[in-house]
């Protein structure tokens, strides 16, 4: 393995990263020069940053922890297990220290909690050339991005923005106050982030300052940490609407008991759910009994019923995630899904027709009731079809309603909630369909 | 309804906006000032730029479509009919048109497609305090953004990049060669958009270069386009678990017509494949004739193989699209859900055995078979789950292979697969278990 990895530049290694084991990780940092270490280093996500750190002699941990700026240092931190925050944050200077426990303070996934404190700031009253030469100085300290400027008052609160673009263009002598925009996007610092990146995407800025409640800034969020919490937000929904929980951690590194339990949960709950199809099965035993060439059409049955619920939960939750569907739409869906539901079903009920009627044609497999049987079919895959298509498309709106993740209405979910009543569907018009025929 | 957006300002209407009519939409802008307009129309996608174009009179449309970046007009114009985008360019200033026709010629997805042709550049014999100047006058004209500065000699070839805080950092009278990085990440301008969105994410970076083969600079691609890149990769590949074809358009907006399209053609082909179940149930017919009893447990076995596959599937798929497995660690994929796949059968399965032994001693269902009942229902959900898992599994690994979507190995399509051999499977079982009781 050694000579495949001396042969890796900083950026395969990267992209290597998470298929590598820890030992391949040490020795593969090893052989780059120091300037490719801290590229690689500054790249890695705050779990892979704390585990090379981890890696090292203490002696030797202090400079690389004192490279990042203060946003990934919390990060770092909220990584390591709570004895070992203490001794992370003793290797920042004092100053550094100071903005990484005002950022701790903050959960991971609010505004708060993904701002820098590190923007480039100027007074009001500044002229355009005094404000440029200034941001010259703090160009020196570490500033996340100078693209925006913001202009704060005495009191930290925050009067407008100015692009740099705007500065350099503006005449030098005139007032900072009489260049910037007053009207700025802000996000309060308690903001979740799913809604901070929907602000990102809206306005397609490249940073939204953080202010908390009395209007003082706080930091920015830049857009290159959303585009993070936009890829963790839609890994945490397809693994739901997969019908496990969310993994929180990469599918080939998370250990297998967190897996099991993750994936076991829901499983369990679905199988108890779906133990309700045994008890309607039995209510129909006689009626299988009598006439055991409706049992061959249940899995046929109840599929389409979970295929077709499928389709309109897994559509209505990424259309409520990216904010196209919202709760007060519901009857707007319902609408759509009865369509929708109406002439899919009546796709799928001629399809079984047509494949009844065929296999009567040809082996004679249904005797005289084949036409009874043709339409118990048809008429039951409309029923389960619309069915489906309607609880489907209701299941991730009633959730959100109940304050819970719409995203939970996952693929299995909704299957096991319409095969039950597919099952009654499909036995109910039976019933009416064959009386004095099969049945 | 003119009464409720009286009160919307522009931020407000932005948010509605998914939701509004056309005639809606027209108002509501009408009845903004023309800076938060500007903000609007700046703001809104190329669909929805177009759209509101179409709206205006002929004499009004060219000072909104001159407001727009090279990049963002050719996403405009690429939405507008063919017959209507010469049109739309002859709108655009000559140098402009020539930016536009250039974005033009590439695939709406890919590096090329995505870029902005104007980036800030300077030649690598200026000294720190020229470039700055020159920066200065550049800026004038609208640039993408002036946060990295492209050192690029005269035949158009990237030797560096330097920040403008390095720049602003470094000794005046140095030369820009002298304080320029040059390990520069580039993209190649044909490189597919999940692939650059992936060197975003890696990187951390807010803007890449985008090179031509002859590695000539030829614009810059900025991280929150990749917003959207990444968004929109996600919307697909739900869409495409949740099995229909990805919608393209919004949920409420698309047409029913193209709507059904979309889901009916999947739906078909499942239910096709789903036929399948009834020519498996037909040949255990004489079986189920003998013992009823077994018909009951076909939806709670089959499903519970559906589900497990649907969650090794998506968990397969979204870990691919992240890029923490590729093809080649099939093997590794292969033991860990052989493994999850064993203890989820085993789970389940002992949760079925239990439920029908309590249903024997509660209700005497069952009979003197109810112990092989049991074991047959147990085993089966063990090798069910156990195939479900592996097939969930490798499917989307498969589909890479060949060169398809794994996002294809929906939900449904992976429960459907599974139904037929979760039959198999529950039959050959009972054969065995209940062969000289039940059979």
């Amino acid at each position: 393995m050694s000579k495949e990895l001396e042969s890796l530049n900083e950026e395969e290694l990267l992209e290597a990263w998470p298929l590598l084991s820890t030992e391949e990780r040490s020795e593969g940092i090893r052989l780059l020069d120091r300037q490719q270490q801290e590229d690689l280093f500054l790249a890695l996500g705050g779990r892979d940053q704390h585990a090379f750190l981890a890696s090292l002699p203490q002696t030797e941990r202090r400079s690389w922890v004192r490279m990042l700026p203060p946003d990934d240092a919390a990060d770092l931190v909220q990584e390591a297990p709570p004895e070992e925050r203490q001794r992370l944050l003793a290797l920042l200077d004092p100053p550094a220290r100071l903005e990484v426990q005002g950022l701790l303070a903050y959960a991971e996934d609010e505004a708060g909690g993904l701002m820098s404190p590190r923007f480039a700031r100027v007074r009001p009253d500044l002229t355009v050339d005094q404000a440029i030469t200034w941001l010259r100085k703090q160009a020196r300290e570490k500033l996340e991005t100078i693209y925006y400027v913001y202009v704060i008052d005495a009191e930290q609160h925050l009067c407008g923005v100015v692009s740099f673009r705007e500065l350099f263009q503006a005449p030098p002598d005139k007032r900072v106050r009489d260049v910037m925009q007053v009207d700025v996007v802000t996000a309060r610092d308690d903001l979740d982030q799913e809604r901070l990146s929907r602000l990102f995407r809206d306005w397609g800025l490249l940073a939204i300052p953080v202010v908390d409640e009395a209007g003082r800034m706080k930091g920015i969020v830049t857009v290159d940490d959303i585009v993070d919490v936009v890829e963790e937000e839609a890994t945490e929904d397809i693994q739901k609407i997969g019908g496990s929980e969310a993994l929180d951690e990469p599918y080939l590194t998370i250990s297998l008991p967190r897996m099991l339990k993750k994936r076991g949960g829901w499983l369990a709950v679905l199988f108890l759910g779906e133990m309700l199809t045994a008890t309607a099965m039995a209510a129909y035993e006689d009626e299988i009994a009598r006439a055991v060439v409706l049992a061959l059409f249940v899995p046929l049955i109840i599929s389409s019923g979970g295929n077709s619920g499928s389709q309109a939960s897994t559509l209505v939750i990424r259309a409520m995630a990216v904010g196209e569907v919202k709760v007060r739409d519901w009857w707007r869906v319902v609408r759509r899904e009865f369509s929708s539901g109406l002439a899919l079903g009546l796709l799928l009920g001629a399809i079984g027709i047509v494949r009844v009627l065929a296999g009567e044609a040809l082996f004679h497999t249904y005797g005289e009731a084949a036409v009874g049987v043709a339409l118990t079919v048809g008429f039951s895959l409309v029923g389960v079809v619309l069915f489906g298509t309607l609880s489907g498309s209701m299941l991730p709106l009633l959730l959100r309603r109940l304050g819970l993740d719409p995203a939970s209405a996952s693929a299995p979910f909704v299957a096991t909630l319409v095969d039950v009543t597919g099952l009654l569907i499909y036995f109910s018009a039976a019933s009416l369909l064959l009386r004095g025929t099969l049945l």
